[in-house]
């Protein structure tokens, strides 16, 4: 039996299942401080007898085998989770194999196994919602080089009548910083819920989105692209992406037609957790 | 003993040697019509007993073992050479196996194998010259997806102060329509080689330039980035390169020092074509 804990900012899911992705116990956790949070993750897991544990988490986080603070939360301006010996905790309680990765890269690999990606070897997953974050599969793998990808950050050209300045500490107007949700919000006065008819918000949600995809198809060249998270929940948004990236696209790429390239999740809201279990499986694998 | 190609625009360089990088022989042949070119390419290798050829070639190529057209130079508006079946074609000459990439990723493998990130199984190789392209060496393979990267398209910010309006036929503005040699020489009237001491034609380069890294950065996190081509010779664009993706990165990812991280090839002019052999070596390893 397999352990999946898919640790985000406002909630932590954990579920027990298997690594076909059937789930036969699930609990969702707020995200408080990690004493508070982990006692309540741990005292969940106690009543199964688990073989490996999968963690989706948000991040940044250090995903590097040979580093010395492998297994962390790293930065994160959470309070009380800067710094936090994620798997070290996790192992301390359990002493069994514990795979650990991005959420996003996590919920790259549920689609790629088991959702709208299913049989490739590759597949970008990007979830719009309160920030964006992106994971993708290359040949098989979760990617990863110096660090995971931290592809919610790049960089987008400003549309001419937009004058919302952005909201990323970092980097002001990058792709989160003009597009995800709280970026509608501030720019439009609503919920992107509330805007669901209004034409131009999406007009401008899907400009945006389709520069970001541009960029990943250029440079990963993904099979298949996934698009998750609430704002991906407004379906009509897919319309504009097809043809804001249409556009930039310019055919100098050959790219699937796009209605079948660019989907919602197979998974729907299960692919993190999916792939957390995937991931425990992975760790149970490799020992 | 191995052959290689590496498969330029303006010429083509055929060396043979071994799986170390040692050549020796080579000889440069003009890329004119195919016939013209492959009968002097053929004619070359036919005087050594090879056990394999890697070729690394312009672009684009078809990559994709499962495509009908596998091996193909596909789309290139060069004469001749649209649908030209590149890897049959030397089969057919030499009923070796033959290994087929595009002359970036050749470059990336050169440098991660022998070269720059030698020791690392990460590495960028972008080459600024006529025309921008990037190959990326991923968990140590050559990143592939639905097709091979396509990277100098990516979409940059135009600086405020430039009014050159791009010469890409497909995206105008992107980073090969801005900041290519041809680019540099149409903004300011003369050659990059003869706008060494002009610091604002640098600076700008390197506005452009950073803006890429910072999106291959974000989205594959190499290891290291190794900067070759023409434009890349001139090295005062270094130092403008790290200002900007130092502003534009802002601290949200942690790099290595970027006088380490982003560095010229380790094999100089020999990328391409000792990459090549390496994917001959990698072709007659599987057969």
């Amino acid at each position: 039996m397999l352990g999946a804990i898919e640790a985000g900012g406002t909630k932590f899911v954990c579920a027990v299942g298997d690594h076909l992705g059937n789930i036969i116990d699930r609990v969702q956790i707020p995200t408080t401080v990690p004493e508070e949070t982990m006692k309540q993750v741990i005292s969940f897991f106690r009543k199964y007898e688990l073989d490996a544990i999968g963690i989706g988490s948000f991040g940044p986080i250090d995903v590097n085998l040979d580093s010395p603070t492998y297994g962390y939360i790293t930065s994160t301006p959470k309070e009380g989770w800067k710094n936090y010996p994620f798997v070290q905790t996790i192992k301390a309680a359990f002493s069994i194999p514990v795979g650990f990765n991005t959420d996003v890269n996590a919920a790259a690999l549920g689609e790629v196994t088991l959702g709208a990606a299913r049989g490739l070897d590759s597949c970008l997953y990007i979830t719009i919602g309160t920030g964006i974050g992106a994971g993708a599969i290359v040949q098989g793998n979760l990617l990863q080089g110096l660090s995971h990808p931290e592809m919610g950050h790049v960089l987008v050209r400003r549309h001419s009548s937009d004058t919302y300045k952005g909201n990323c500490p970092y980097h002001h107007d990058c792709l989160e910083g003009l597009a995800a949700g709280p970026a509608i919000e501030e720019r439009w006065g609503k919920k992107g819920i509330e805007l669901s008819d209004q034409i131009e918000v999406w007009d401008l949600e899907g400009y945006y989105i389709a520069q970001a995809l541009m960029q990943y198809i250029l440079i990963v060249s993904p099979k298949k692209i996934i698009l998750g998270g609430g704002v991906a929940k407004q379906k009509q948004v897919f319309s504009y992406i097809y043809k804001h990236l249409t556009e930039l696209v310019n055919a100098y790429v050959v790219l699937p037609e796009l209605s079948e390239y660019i989907v919602s999740p197979g998974l729907g809201d299960n692919a993190g957790i999916t792939g957390s279990l995937l991931l425990a499986q992975q760790a149970l694998e490799n020992g």
